[in-house]
């Protein structure tokens, strides 16, 4: 049997904190036995919590600290208020000792990316981190980046990104060889930013082996899957999943409210529950809960902060199937990869000059 | 009885053409008497079509050409090509010549938008041109722009966007001082590029009187409906509309193939029509149908491709409102009370360093 993947948990993270986080763990190893954690928070409220599950128990050790950041805080201030002391620091912190091989927080986004990138550092070659989530799609799920981590990009960003999301693509959806597209608008003769179209330059010519790049898509294709890995930059990508979040809800509130409004609706919703059911799996947030920080010398990853335990359990296996399969290295060999062709390529039209 | 209003339309633009244009000029006939239409495309298509609505045929008048942009022409192309001579270009100089009121096409975006600029040139005081979208909430209908004529935006760009979005308002939504959001992301400590701040700021000390600024807002908030207007630069805006408009398809795919599963379902379904009924009602992309051109010394209003006679009847009526409710007066009247407040607060700035 392989080495257990060791996991440092951000406890007091969350709308609900440990009231999630633990039940969350103590599923997670439900479905995965080879875990061992390293719960960071107040001892006082996670020991009677974890005491409850004799096999999280078993397979946890609890790291105090009465410092915890708090939801609305502006990531500055968490900074200076709780550097080195919060329990989302000192889990961050295990990855970067080494006593874990992943931390997962449903804390403070902000505070989460601006700890995370001051203690582990980006990775060599990449300028600055991403944030990745999953995405339900009529054909299953895509990865989307970056979805909020830096404003603005450049063409090699959004290259940057286009690797790390196939690397975590190959992981999360299992395929060898990823599709990729860049996220654009549709009018033929505006089409897109200087960035965009320079990236699909370098994509299309660089024609890096770990990744299929497939050109431009549309904000229609997101819903769609047209490709596994859809690659924009973090304004835009965080507005287009939260409107696609907020049309989400739209929906089924609408639909719910229509379905209460009379006897007879009421009756045919109870007949056809069960395709309200699968509804609500395919769409169920729970499902892709675990947003990637990529780029980072170190595996962070960011669960909902309303997530439930099932939801938080998730997030956790993300996890996990990161470290099992070799993330870091994964985009680290796909970046070096990158970097040849990108050389070979710039004397290639030296020497043609 | 007020002058009709004199509407010209791109006959042969859209994925179907006059047989959808004609019946749909028919219908807006039908909801509001008071119009004359100028019907420019092919005598030999449109004339028997016409003939079929005796109301229209009384109110219209046939100006021939058979000379028609394509539909995935690129707008450069359709220019060389067709200025002068298709139906999209004499429609649009209907306008710029006095003839018409208003132009509505459901031709290619791309070209309406390059030959409307062309043709009718930006207002006085706006450099470039925007596409307001209206958005279905669940409090009614909220108008987004820019939804893809310009990629990014300065400051006053996006204070433009509020001040003519907020005009459409007031007479799409009937609303005398419309709310206005910027769209932005969520994350506190890296809110959003410097541009969206930089517009909050002049929106909210310039106190502009035709419109209430409430500050930013998230994708989220588009669905909820939390402002009138949400303003965006074009890449976002395009985006972000296609992304929920996926979505929506994407829900309605999958309930569509759940309600079919089984017997059950299929039972369910029918005791529950009406709901889904209220549902397809609320979110009908028919109820949203007419973009309109905004920043133009002129009105445009670009209906959907793939509308139908009753969406494209809508447009219609967008535009007939526009014309009566005299947008583009009072987008002039609250740009000049904007240049005053705006003057008047550098003077105060200067006074006070």
């Amino acid at each position: 049997m392989s080495n257990p993947v060791r996991i440092a948990l951000d406890a007091m993270g969350g709308d609900h904190g440990p009231s999630v986080v633990i039940p969350g763990a103590a599923e997670a190893l439900e479905r995965r036995a080879n875990i061992e954690f390293l719960l960071f928070g107040d001892e006082a409220v996670l020991g009677p919590l974890v005491a409850l599950h004799p096999a999280l128990k078993a397979q946890s050790r609890i790291i105090h600290t009465d410092v915890a950041v708090g939801m609305d805080e502006k990531p500055s201030q968490a900074l200076r208020r709780t550097r080195r002391a919060s329990s989302m620091w000192m889990a961050i912190d295990a990855v970067k000792t080494g006593a874990a091989d992943v931390i997962i927080s449903a804390g403070n986004t902000g505070a989460l990316m601006a700890m995370s990138t001051i203690c582990l550092r980006t990775m060599a070659g990449i300028d600055r981190p991403a944030i990745a989530a999953m995405w339900p799609t009529l054909r299953g799920r895509s990865i989307v980046l970056d979805v909020g981590a830096t404003i603005g990009a450049d063409a090699q960003h959004l290259v940057d990104l286009a690797i790390m999301g196939s690397a975590m693509a190959r992981i999360v959806l299992d395929i060898e060889r990823p599709t990729v597209g860049l996220l654009n608008v549709g009018v033929e003769e505006i089409k897109g930013i200087e960035e965009v179209k320079a990236a699909g330059r370098i994509l299309r010519e660089g024609n890096i082996p770990s990744l299929d790049y497939q050109g431009f898509v549309e904000g229609t294709d997101l819903g769609k899957g047209t490709v596994d890995v859809v690659v924009t930059e973090g304004f835009t990508g965080n507005i287009a999943l939260k409107a696609a979040e907020g049309t989400a809800r739209q929906l089924a509130e609408v639909l719910r409210t229509a379905m209460g409004a009379t006897w007879l609706t009421k009756l045919g919703y109870l007949l056809a529950r069960q395709a309200f059911r699968t509804l609500k799996d395919k769409m169920d947030p729970r499902n892709v809960n675990g947003g990637v920080f990529l780029g980072l010398d170190g595996v962070v990853i960011k669960s909902h902060g309303s997530a439930d335990a099932t939801g938080y359990a998730n997030a956790i296996g993300v996890g996990f199937d990161m470290v099992r399969h070799e993330l870091l290295d994964k985009i680290r060999e796909s970046l070096a990869v990158s970097d040849e062709r990108r050389l070979a390529l710039t004397a290639d039209m030296d020497a043609r000059a």
